[in-house]
């Protein structure tokens, strides 16, 4: 049974991330983090006509990656977890329509990966589920279609604009007993945060109180503070949202992560020599660094305890035209090994 | 802990609906079921400019009137389990901004209204939660402007076509031990199924393979005959989708459910008297029917123990113009008081 600490829920089974698979675009890579990347497509259609379909291709490599690594036969998970930025979120249903599963539709914008996993391992902790995955997709190519102009238009991106990374993570959980796989150890789901930002271009500044928001209950919780972590990752602020939070941090809850801080939207890309703005975004940005990355770290016994919070832009194209500003939300996994 | 039947999952813990309530429109508050909604609103724009804003308000105010009823304060909720068909689910992120509470977005289409008290139901039975909310909604007008044709053009509709509901349902999940309370005794979540149905205007008959499956799975796991429920309640099916699942439950799995089947898309209007073609539709179809009708009719005692089935068709408009054929799926509960 659970153990609730304030509103951190700590896991009393251990449940272990026994497989995860990340599979990315060609730009991400050529990033720094390419060496941990299980699969990356050169062309980033897929073989298919329209992006949306590419999108759940992409899903679908890191899903069937994820199971194949373990010799899994998908018909053996209890359930799927996942979620995308695309409308009705069809990336992750088509990914979904080709495997023998119950299907969990999730919707957390950029912040699904941690929202995803979360959900999976309370299903896991109630004795409802034995092994499940969690998974997310986003594509640079169909998010610009739906959230901003065609790629044809050749618009001018802003300073603070983030790049949707074209990548997709999964992961897949069960109650394991091996030391030598990663364990969610705690879970802290986020509330919603809107502090009034209305520039869509700017989703780091929209993001980051959400994520000031979940660290800083979880670490009063928990009774923790940042240096005894190894890493605190945040999904995808990028540089705005990075300044921000930690700023946000110092000023109002006189806690400094900076030491310890690393944001996946800055880790994907090297924004000295590839043209991406602000940095990375997109539900795909901190999976792909989760699924890849991180855990390939965890695994290596370089990183021993981290807190993974992906944060969410839960807006619209509608929602900015009928002058809403954005809400954001951040989900956080306290990862150990 | 819960118990796995098959990938039936059956809740240990006492886990009942202590509130719920449903908020419609004026064409759903003059049908059948008028009687049993919390609020009729007979404007629909609920006082705002846009149709988004005005469904998030219709949401709001079901899960304003289901806190009202038991007197409990939004920050008394762990956590709000909510989705809907708006691009990227705005209804239930606005309506979620409003609360100081965890929201965990989901997104099943029409399947929501289950998708999120099953998995609202998993997150108490694991511990980590111990009170929360479960709501949907959808809107007639949104819906249209978003999936269809903006209302102004007055375009036809064909005969297969149902009307999306507008309406939202909401209710608060919670360990307790009072009988008078609707109990929430298993779930079963469902698979997707495409049995290659095109027609977007047609959502029965992309529905109604995921409900037989899910309805026949569910039987078999429990050992259990259609003739042992009060009731067999499906999600919106409307009139073809209806007599297709007979029809294919029948022949398929030699199974006759239509003694005790009904179907919220049936039930929510009257078809001779109220122009809504094959029925209503909608995530706040069967929300809607649930938070007000069923549950209302189970506290009275003359429902006992139902199926509560709830079926979404997981397509987008862009995935049905890139000819993509429309995934099913259903999420079951057995509730019983």
């Amino acid at each position: 049974m659970a153990i609730r600490q304030g509103r951190t829920i700590s896991l009393e089974k251990e449940i272990r991330i026994i497989s995860s698979a990340a599979a990315v675009g060609r730009l991400e890579g050529e990033g720094p983090l390419k060496e941990s990347f299980d699969r990356i497509f050169n062309d980033t259609t897929m073989g298919e006509k329209c992006w949306e379909k590419a999108e759940s291709n992409l899903l679908s490599a890191a899903m069937q990656r994820a199971l194949q690594k373990i010799k899994l036969e998908d018909s053996s998970l209890d359930a799927v977890f996942a979620g995308d930025l695309l409308n009705q979120c069809i990336s992750s249903s088509f990914a979904a329509r080709d495997m023998n599963v119950p299907f969990i539709g999730m919707f957390g914008a950029c912040s699904t990966m941690a929202l995803t996993t979360a959900m999976a391992s309370l299903a896991i902790e109630s004795g409802g589920i034995n092994t499940c995955m969690a998974a997310t997709s986003s594509h640079f190519c169909s998010a610009e279609k739906q959230f901003r102009f065609p790629l044809e238009y050749g618009g001018q991106r802003t300073p603070t604009a983030q790049r949707t990374v074209t990548g997709a993570g999964a992961l897949i959980l069960s109650e394991d007993f091996s030391p030598l796989n990663p364990r969610i150890k705690a879970v802290h789901l986020g509330k919603v945060e809107d502090l009034g930002i209305v520039d869509s271009t700017n989703m780091g500044a929209a993001m980051a109180p959400a994520a000031r928001r979940t660290i800083a209950d979880f670490l009063i919780d928990t009774n923790t503070l940042p240096s005894d972590y190894d890493a605190i990752f945040t999904g995808d602020l990028g540089l705005v949202g990075t300044r921000l939070l930690r700023e946000l941090m110092l000023k109002e809850d006189n806690i400094d992560i900076s030491s310890v801080h690393q944001d996946c939207g800055l880790m994907i890309f090297d924004r000295e020599t590839q043209d991406v703005h602000s940095g990375g975004s997109g539900c795909g940005c901190c999976g792909s660094v989760l699924c890849g990355h991180i855990l390939s770290e965890m695994r290596k016994g370089k990183l021993r305890n981290i807190l993974f919070v992906a944060t969410g832009a839960l807006m619209s194209p509608v929602s900015s035209r009928e002058g809403e500003s954005i809400p954001g939300v951040a989900h956080l996994l306290n990862i150990v090994i």
